[in-house]
């Protein structure tokens, strides 16, 4: 039994937390304020129930601290607003992630004017979240992942083109993306779908997609898309 | 015969100014300093020819100076290194610019430390080349297409995926973007690959694109490949 921490408990983490919980892991997820995230009584704008609607039908996750979930999590699932990260994963205390592998699926978009299109300044074309979240902790294995897409698409690949469209994967640690494609496999991505870049810098380059991946949303009203990357070599890219 | 200018005469500006001769336009590529471009014996390290080896044998295409084409054409094509498009469009002289189509396939590369992964600081996130161009030159209609892959492919679509395939175009005269569209047919690409993003200002995610474009190229060695957008709308993206 897998037991599994998610940094943050919003409509992404919750895809994540069922999915995961449908894959007989342990989920705890992370919060800065339980009772006031039980007590939430806002709507996302999205049309997701309640934070607490949802928890009681999901019994089996647990909600804790980032504190609580980062003990408890033997990986780390960050799914926190870019901008909050940091934060987040300071309140989970170091000595809780350190040696464990962070799967870092946060993009660090710049929502300081309402909706976006852009990056933190800070965290784009010569850094990025995840280089910067791996700079944090060095003992801790960060791999960036499933970033480039709707979070429905993440844990349920199959929805779309026959399930052929791409992932991609960014780690300094061989090991740590070796057991992250592991996971992928059990969310449903297959080997061939998965396409290693390299260390933790590449990932610059999937978090720049975001600009485009949000103009191609505004362009045709719809997030249900995702690449599927078409090359002249027929076994892989 | 449409009269058609390309700023710059490396092997991208090549496959342009050829692919354009077979489709019957009048061509003349720009370039800084004719007698030097026809002089040069240095390859450019791809495996491609000369300049004047390939000019050689392309003789219906013209050459001449910046000025030279920027007059010569009825329509612009910028295939400049991003670096140099400002400095290339102000050798061109305004004059020889205003009120014409000015399609934008350059990227704002930052190539100060060699081989890169990224853009021009100044020129990504919050600002792109699409945008520096439209803002210098007001007067000319700015439509930035066929920056988000290798260059053989801009001109034979059909060679990958059954040409299936995408390519996006964004600029802020619908009237412009509606001529540039049938010159996008004429290489190849139909109304259904084309993706209309919007105004100049969307460019900037295609831009952005360019450290992932860079990174798939690093990861699998390959230039050769191009994304399909695949989404759970049948009819389009």
């Amino acid at each position: 039994m897998k037991i599994t921490a998610i940094m943050g408990a919003g409509s992404v983490d919750q895809a994540y937390a069922s999915k995961f919980i449908t894959l007989g892991y342990e989920v705890m997820m992370g919060t800065r304020n339980v009772t006031e995230k039980l007590a939430g009584n806002v709507k996302d704008g999205y049309g997701n129930p309640l934070f607490s609607e949802w928890y009681s039908v999901s019994k089996t996750v647990k909600l804790g601290t980032f504190e609580e979930a980062a003990l408890f999590g033997e990986i780390i699932l960050n799914v926190t607003m870019g901008v909050n990260s940091i934060n987040a994963l300071k309140m989970a205390d170091e000595k809780n992630l350190n040696r464990k592998i962070l799967i870092d699926v946060a993009n660090p978009l710049d929502f300081k004017n309402g909706i976006t299109t852009s990056l933190l300044p800070e965290l784009s074309n010569t850094y990025s979240l995840g280089e910067e979240i791996q700079q944090t902790y060095p003992d801790v294995r960060v791999v960036k992942t499933l970033n480039t897409m709707w979070n429905g698409l993440m844990v349920n690949r199959a929805m779309l083109n026959g399930g052929d469209h791409n992932v991609f994967i960014c780690g300094n640690s061989s090991e740590a993306k070796g057991k992250v494609k592991e996971i992928l496999k059990s969310l449903g991505w297959p080997d061939n779908n998965i396409i290693d870049l390299g260390d933790i810098i590449s990932g610059r380059g999937t978090e720049m997609y975001l600009p485009l991946w949000l103009r191609i949303f505004g362009a045709t009203g719809n997030g249900v898309f995702n690449l599927k990357i078409v090359s002249n070599n027929e076994s892989s890219v």
